[in-house]
């Protein structure tokens, strides 16, 4: 039988079905909320920010200094995310989740760093089961906070140069699969490189082994961003919260968090397929079909940023459209 | 050589690239104005209704009088376009180009009528050639008194019952293909009315025989609504405006513009790919690379609305993101 949402949705005056992506995101968040009537309260945005100690093994295009750099120009507005954070009225907020670098206290900037960036997982754990643990906590403090606001949707966005390497690994562990379908061009390195890119991937997968847990996994391979974000994004199901999930690095995240607790996906909205080669492969095994494919591969919370008007049309359709009986329209012949 | 536009976009702070389809469309932009600074000046949406004499011959899921109906929708704010428009602050005009129904006066509405409906064109001309012309020359006085408000930017939509049918007669003549290459299940019809669809067509193809000009087969198959939005859209390329493209129908008058006057592609901005079955066809041949594929199959300018916030964060990145020189974050190594 039909739920009294979806009857709803069919009585706008349009053809059943004919607003498409936005009609399956309308129900999906009026079921969230359990109302007819859903809104959106402040909508915030989170990126953390971290290094890796593989970033300096030839993986990325970028030398690792871009991470803490990049933090600057965020804590400036000068990044993609704020001028789209900007554009849609989103709050923004910066985390230092394990930075190699020492910032100057900035009102601006949540200081959350674990370490200064993991330890290179060609021959170590990136982190320690501790320092994992630390970061779920210190993810989960950052939601804790942001729901004080009554914000019920919140988007996740991340900074790390090598963490396409890192979410490789998860992905080829927690979904079984080569390294090799999980490795993309990242920021952009060339053909040659990305081989490269493989070799090294599939040297930590032989030095490192079997592992065991979801948890021990990510503390091998993750990122201090990854990590906290893992952490925000299960406060955020805790809280009841619309999770919008980024590109690649993100949806590695997620993945991870539904490993721990599968009923995140029910509140999860995929923004955007992104151009990095694993990322379709990954949406296709958590069956999720992304709102955008712009053919972006930037990160940051990009994805969730430009989708979300998209999100913010299907909340309004369900409550402005008039129906065929208000609007005296004649149905389906 | 790359242009100085190429040059400020590939030196924002991110990978070469990574705005993907955003990049694309700053570039675009950027082109018709001719800067480096684009602006968006009032965005308008110009609405074009009209009835088919083909609405009458089993080719659609419902009666004609949902044009009219759907009209005072559109008047009193209850349809998906009013939601979309006002959510991105989108001027909405309403033009009733040739709806079968006396509307009283209202400030509302633009009172372009050319006829109540079109003939059927399964045993007669649509329009004659001297309604084709005047349906061209009332679309192009709309968009003349938008260039006075300085729009630069502006989206066609359209309701007009059994006007997918002469979509798909335009795009069959135009582009030389099958009849059944060019429908689809329109607002909601089922297979087996589909097969009925595409006998009628053909017949309708049959009766009326080779037709010699772009002109003629859209005098012959085409509606008030698609003639006028025609000349709107060869209006809005004299005053060099930005043109957003919305879904099958307008796309199918596109082509027409576009045989008038291939420039026009310069300026088009495709929005989204309809869920009906000629449009990714017609996109392919236009060699379009469409924004949004939502699922939409509705019309009214939807896609053109939903488009229009990741347009605006394409100027918007060109303008206010900073350079790796200004952000001072080192470069590609």
């Amino acid at each position: 039988m039909k739920t009294k949402l979806q009857q709803k949705i069919d009585l706008k005056t349009k053809p059943i079905g004919a607003l498409g992506m936005l009609e399956k995101l309308a129900h999906q968040i009026g079921s969230i909320q359990n109302t007819e009537t859903p809104i959106l309260n402040n909508p915030t945005l989170v990126v953390f920010a971290g290094d890796h100690g593989i970033a300096n093994e030839g993986v990325s295009a970028y030398p690792q200094e871009v991470t803490y750099q990049m933090l600057f120009n965020f804590l400036n507005e000068g990044a993609a995310i704020n001028v789209f954070s900007k554009q849609h009225h989103l709050d923004l907020k910066i985390v230092d989740a394990g930075v190699n670098f020492d910032f100057e206290p900035d009102q601006k900037l949540i200081y959350n760093k674990v370490n200064h960036g993991t330890k290179s997982f060609l021959n170590a754990r990136a982190m320690s089961a501790e320092e994992f643990q630390e970061c779920l906590q210190k993810g989960r403090a950052v939601v804790k906070d942001i729901a004080l606001q009554n914000t019920n949707i919140i988007g996740f966005g991340e900074m790390g140069i090598g963490n396409t390497s890192s979410s490789a690994m998860l992905m080829s562990y927690l979904c079984d699969l080569p390294i090799e379908d999980c490795v993309g061009k990242g920021t952009g390195i060339n053909e040659q490189q990305v081989k490269q890119k493989i070799e090294i991937l599939q040297q930590a997968k032989t030095f490192h082994g079997d592992l065991n847990t979801t948890e021990e996994v990510f503390a091998v391979f993750g990122g201090f961003e990854m990590a906290q974000m893992c952490g925000a994004m299960l406060e955020a199901l805790k809280h009841n919260m619309i999770i919008l999930v980024d590109g690649f690095i993100a949806t590695a995240v997620f993945l991870a968090a539904y490993k721990m607790n599968p009923e995140i996906i029910n509140n999860a909205i995929f923004c955007h397929q992104s151009d990095e080669k694993g990322h379709a492969r990954l949406l296709r095994y958590l069956k999720a079909d992304p709102i955008l494919k712009l053919g972006l591969r930037l990160g940051e919370g990009t994805g969730c940023a430009l989708a979300y008007p998209l999100i913010e049309s299907a909340v309004n359709f369900l409550n402005d459209m008039a129906s065929f009986e208000s609007a005296g329209v004649s149905e389906k012949s």
